[in-house]
């Protein structure tokens, strides 16, 4: 099976895919894009990305690639984030600081405390990051002490996030719809009628009047207009339950698009 | 009168404060948080920041300032952003290219495909991007027009944003409430009961029924737990406006904390 996922080895994309599926060949992608795409365009069979983390917020680039591809979301993974310091060089060297910036997101007040001075640069992925280091002693990368290993960086400092209930969340894509497990979660994306008052109360109602449980609401801009927005929506329950088929029926009347991004077993919350 | 931005000169932040005060002297901070903090610091009579933008959505740094500081949202502008490629060098110079995240998140599909080979760094502002381009003829920056001018870089590719339609909303924080003036919105924060189904359907129902239009809704990590959430709502109608009162008397019974970022006359919609 092949799982695709951020590369280059070392990210925390990866110590989600070993938890997700350990014995999956891993196929490294450059960018969360093409990650989320891995699937839709044949090159993996499932393909693992990280959609929130609960400091820094959604991963908008997952997000808007959510609504353009057909294959369903099957499998979700928390994993606790802990993110380390490392370079070849020393504490004292440090010049430049290089992450993804998620990474970077989580870490702001530390790095704004300690090393004011730095200069801050963003990569593609905490991999990335530090196999840049690799080259640069007075350059450090913040990113997971599996990198650090792998890239031959020593880790100055471990857990500097800056909150310390740091997680993120993947999902996972895959070709096949799961089955009902009675402990699911099903992920919608809708585009309502802005002009309408009210239209989001009554679309949430829906859920609210069949005690369906709404987990997360997160919206995202349409990109056509200021003000203009997607919502993305998860909620208990698999879409071929009663109550939530129900549902999802009543609301396709009352929006322009609704799109179930899937219906999976729920990770347990962190 | 003092109002504090983002620097140095050469910002969106900076076309936006001279659209909201043309007599205003300008106070060119640090970055987002500290002009965001201006005012409740004493350093600033008011402060102008970004909050979200129509193609990469709202601004982290911003939102999670608010939840502090004391100082109320006094008005918005809405500025269309129109995103340059310049450099001392030519096209076929750059190796690398430096905006704000913001800024090279709106023009993301332009650089993957005109630059796939670039190093991206980010800096803490568009304008402080354009300043460091002064010194390196390999090296391009993202952002206004203003910014190459003021930094003598010539402008290589002029509109490189992805999306055509692109807005940034700003907000000014002040200190002292603005009065009604029958075209106002209202800005809210709140963190409800998440234990409790139902509980954001419950809350926006008291919006609802008093046909009271809800024109933003936006989550933000508590960063306490993955799936745990501040709500920012923006609603049409002043603080002091009959219904509206009654309603957020109303939800004040119905979440943890709710507070009010404040009343202000609406900009028009772009």
């Amino acid at each position: 099976m092949k799982l695709g996922l951020l590369g280059p080895e070392g990210t925390f994309s990866e110590m989600a895919a070993k938890k997700w599926s350990p014995g999956a060949q891993l196929i490294f992608m450059d960018d969360m894009e093409c990650a989320t795409r891995a699937v839709d365009d044949g090159s993996c069979d499932e393909s693992i990305v990280p959609i929130e983390n609960s400091v820094e917020g959604p991963v908008g680039v997952v997000m808007d690639a959510l609504l353009e591809i057909r294959s369903p979301i099957v499998g979700e993974e928390v994993l606790p984030v802990r993110q380390c310091l490392m370079s070849r060089g020393s504490l004292k060297d440090i010049k430049i600081i290089i992450s993804h910036p998620q990474g970077l997101g989580q870490c702001r007040h530390y790095i704004h405390e300690h090393f004011p001075k730095a200069e801050v640069r963003t990569t593609g992925s905490t991999s990335h990051a530090a196999r840049l280091a690799q080259e640069f002693p007075e350059m450090a990368a913040i990113g997971c002490s599996e990198s650090a290993q792998k890239y031959g960086l020593k880790v100055l400092r471990e857990g500097i996030q800056d909150y310390a209930a740091n997680y993120t969340r993947f999902i996972v894509l895959g070709r096949h719809k799961p089955s009902p497990t009675g402990h699911d979660k099903t992920s919608l994306a809708v585009y309502l009628d802005r002009d309408r008052p009210g239209a989001l109360y009554d679309f949430l109602g829906e859920f609210a009047r069949r005690s369906i449980n709404m987990t997360r609401i997160e919206s995202r801009p349409s990109k056509k207009l200021l003000g203009d927005y997607w919502f993305f929506i998860d909620v208990e329950g698999h879409e071929k339950d009663l109550e939530l088929r129900e549902a999802i029926s009543a609301l396709k009347d009352k929006c322009t698009t609704l799109k179930v991004l899937g219906s999976y077993p729920r990770a347990d919350r962190a």
